[in-house]
């Protein structure tokens, strides 16, 4: 019985997850109701309730959701012999969260969605420890892979790993930005600018010149 | 007559301007209301709607002004005749906004303004439009800097010049994001980050390996 029973409260979960992510990745975070939610996964205001308090709580589990697909992505790449590129990285990672959201043909929705999660972790303290937690674990893993290329000579060996993570994490963002305000620019297209950006040789300051 | 007129009104439009982005920095767009906006600027709600209609129009002015001084900062380091690598750029630019919009000890509050810009994008097409040709003329200019670059062989002549460009705009965003949400990466820290990541030499493509 008891089995039975979390395997149905998984599968209601699922439901009300996946029927809101739809609304979310349609309508936004603040244009998509409650009731827009109850609508699309199909279930009552109750049964809802028994599993969220609030919209702020689906928020946060979606969003939880997508971290974790970016986190166990981010792994599986990785942990090839030849460590993946910044561009071949993203564009693996980039791919598989967009399957697993169930992003449609709109390019701009997925990008969207995780603005808006920024925006809204910025107003609601809990979902910024969320967000928190897995940046720093994305940090750490782009580190692991940055040490790597400095054991192959590919950056500075000075350089502090943890920057340079950060500051392709923070590409990755910025791409996300454009995208969801702009659009227009095609995830292949940011991986080759990422590309052509990793394989600069500028001086490395003015005094050099 | 007139001309005292005009000089009125433009001091009037900066003390309503100015108060607002007082406001705005210590407590976000949706926290801070029109009360709040009166109030910091000591002007009657007569006065300050005969300039704007809505908090709306106060927000995408005060995002005009910040973009204004972006433009214009990049322009001037982009003038010297070495061209600034990223990470110079970044630092004068970053430096002379923070100045221009009188952010205080707190360094979170301009990139949090930053994002909330770019939230509020999304939902106002106005607004969207005003960042999109700001963001349109920023990519010509920092493309222009790419072309430079690849003069100077410091870029794969190869590579699109806008699509670099775009890349680097685009880590600037992220770090902006990140320092939002969770603050404690100093912007020379940042520009570190840059530094390394433009000195990498990153195999091009898995076919090279």
């Amino acid at each position: 019985m008891a089995r039975v029973s979390a395997e149905h409260l998984e599968a209601r979960r699922r439901q009300i997850l996946d029927g809101a992510r739809r609304c979310f990745l349609r309508s936004g975070f603040h244009a998509a109701s409650m009731q827009d939610v109850l609508k699309e996964s199909g279930l009552s205001a109750g049964a809802v309730y028994r599993y969220f308090r609030s919209k702020e709580e689906i928020i946060a589990a979606v969003a939880e959701e997508a971290l974790e697909t970016i986190r166990s992505s981010f792994d599986r790449v990785a942990a090839a012999e030849v460590p993946p590129t910044p561009d071949e990285l993203f564009t693996e990672v980039f791919g598989r969260l967009q399957k697993s959201v169930g992003a449609g043909e709109d390019s701009r929705e997925l990008p969207r969605l995780l603005v808006q999660v920024w925006g809204e972790g910025l107003r609601n303290p809990e979902l910024a420890e969320t967000l928190g937690d897995a940046y720093g674990q994305l940090s750490g893993q782009w580190a692991r892979l940055v040490e790597e290329y400095q054991a192959r000579g590919w950056v500075d060996p000075q350089a502090d790993a943890l920057n340079v993570a950060r500051t392709l994490i923070g590409a990755v963002q910025g791409y996300l930005v454009q995208q969801a305000l702009w659009g227009g620019i095609a995830p292949e297209e940011f991986a080759k600018g990422l590309r052509a950006l990793v394989s600069m040789s500028v001086p490395s300051g003015r005094e050099d010149r």
